[in-house]
């Protein structure tokens, strides 16, 4: 099969990999209908984290249940079926209080599991599912291609603001604050809209991602940043703060900005991947701001957002402004890393 | 009137100053007839906290109302109360939503109030009370005497203690470990146990402070710090961690405890004043771990947790191992200075 590797910084290309086929009785084969390009795809793309060796790449997609493994309970051949963004058992005790992202047996996508064996990357014909039943979430019937996009977007960066928004507990009428207007932030703004925000207030300086941000229930739009953002939300809060604050960057400007944004007593729900954050410390402690979020265990929310994507309460799939075929995912890629691209969709 | 004056670091001793009268319409007079010392007061006490000039201290403080301004609606003459350790106006949006802490015409006991007029520290025969309806909470009676000792621990610790274990999301049948054995932590303990929490595991090195806790709910007792303590919480749990931490000390040893006992997806609820505390940003990110807390608005929980006294639902007064006629204030403060006491009153 085809399969997408990371050979170097910037090297993306679709090489002729060994089918997979099912290792333990608890693996499930999935043939992938659409995959997509993740803003944490960019840092080993760019050099920025090592890229030591060729590498399959991915961790994102949906498809259609090829095979099951003997123990497999929940899915049947023929399956339309969403994968989160790390595979996990459904039954550990980390599982159990929906934080999957930290179950025993799990592991991400193009890695070795826990016995050595190399998982696939999402990004390709086919993935082994490891822990199938645990995993997956499967819709009643085969979704039309309309809904394609928004069941793919639940795999990350829906799930991933979802969590946002579930960890700075947002609430119905609240007034949020969303610090980031990639697809991640985006998704922030449909979820905090969805759970009843009344207002939400999206931080973005690019018309396109402004658009989608309206398109997704942002009642208001700072463009500045800094200093100059927090004095923007202050004058939209009478000098309150917000409710609910969700980080979806993970740099320390964009963390100062959201904490300072925060009313007293209110949470920053943050999922940007913490890249030199220093939290101010007295600060947090004096205006009781609270910290919660981390890695989202979107297969906590999956089958809610799949029932939400279905009845069409919720339409996250517009974050994909890019659609290539599989064959040319460097391109898919590169229009990410020139920000040509919100985010790309891959269709095998 | 007599009142507990900080001439320098370790001068604790009892002046004559003028009597209090009513300054504005809102505000209350109010009798002391018990207070106490803070862990908080031994930080100027020892000189941590520069001692600029002599200062009036004490912010923890019950009493009878002596007179009411003209604009105070809800208290009476005669009605005991119970101070919370800053004041409140009640009613501005960070009072409306239980953090009364940011109020933004409150301050401290013992300082200058927002137009410049000093305020009552606690330790004294009376105090003037600003925002008296914003701050006082009243029995319907005058309790007994037995009593006292517990309503008085709710102006500060047992307060503190809650709001470490709200902070934490402490629910009922969860593992609560509790770093911390002074008052706030026993009275962290206390506030697990009565939330439901099936498991206490206190930490504490002092078999008094132990036997403490185990009046006040603890169902374990840990005796080892830092790694060794870590292990311990790891054993109890199957290797889970607790699904909830209150951190009730605020040195980075305590708080690293904290964050290394949380279960993934957990809460530490933290309210000791932070120094040199940082905080392990990937790990937090990784597993999960939220951190929420910060200055106790015990204003917000002196209602329920004044009537959980009443109904001897809750003892926190336990936490005072001495009492001392209000002459003998220096000697309140030397026995906690040298750990002879857990938490002193005094009593005017």
């Amino acid at each position: 099969m085809k399969a997408t590797i990371l050979g170097a910084p910037r090297d993306i290309r679709l090489e002729d990999v060994p089918d997979p086929t099912l290792v333990a009785p608890t693996d499930a084969l999935v043939r992938v209908t659409a995959a997509c390009v993740c803003g944490s795809d960019l840092w080993p793309y760019r050099g920025i984290n090592e890229v030591a060796e060729p590498t399959r790449i991915g961790h994102e997609f949906v498809g259609i249940v090829e095979e099951v493994g003997a123990e497999v309970r929940s899915l049947r051949p023929g399956d339309f079926v969403i994968a989160p963004f790390k595979y996990s058992d459904g039954t550990c005790p980390h599982c159990r209080v929906g934080i999957q992202t930290s179950c025993v047996r799990g592991g991400f996508w193009g890695g070795p599991d826990r016995d050595g064996v190399m998982v696939d990357g999402g990004q390709g014909e086919y993935v082994r599912v490891p822990l199938a039943d645990g995993t997956l979430v499967a819709t009643r019937e085969v979704p039309g291609d309309d809904l394609v996009p928004s069941l793919l977007a639940l795999s990350d960066v829906m799930g991933t603001g979802w969590h946002a928004a579930v960890a700075a507990r947002v609430q119905e009428g609240d007034t949020v604050v969303v610090v980031g207007d990639g697809a991640v932030g985006l998704s922030g703004v449909l979820s905090a809209a969805r759970m009843g925000a009344e207002r939400v207030i999206a931080m973005s300086r690019h018309a396109s991602r402004q658009a989608i941000a309206r398109e997704f229930g942002a009642t208001d739009v700072v463009e500045v940043r800094g200093e100059d953002a927090v004095a923007a939300v202050n004058e939209l809060t009478d000098g309150v703060g917000a409710d609910a604050v969700l980080e979806c960057v993970g740099t320390d400007e964009s963390m100062q900005t959201a904490i300072a944004v925060a009313r007293p007593g209110a949470t920053v729900g943050y999922v940007g991947v913490p890249h030199g954050i220093e939290y101010p410390v007295r600060d947090l402690f004096s205006r009781n701001v609270g910290i919660a979020g981390g890695v989202a265990p979107v297969r906590q929310y999956l089958p809610q957002l799949r029932d939400d994507v279905l009845s069409g309460a919720i339409n996250p799939g517009l974050v994909f402004d890019l659609e290539v075929p599989l064959a040319d995912v460097a391109e898919a890629y590169a229009a990410m890393d020139e920000r040509r691209a919100v985010k790309s969709l891959v269709r095998p």
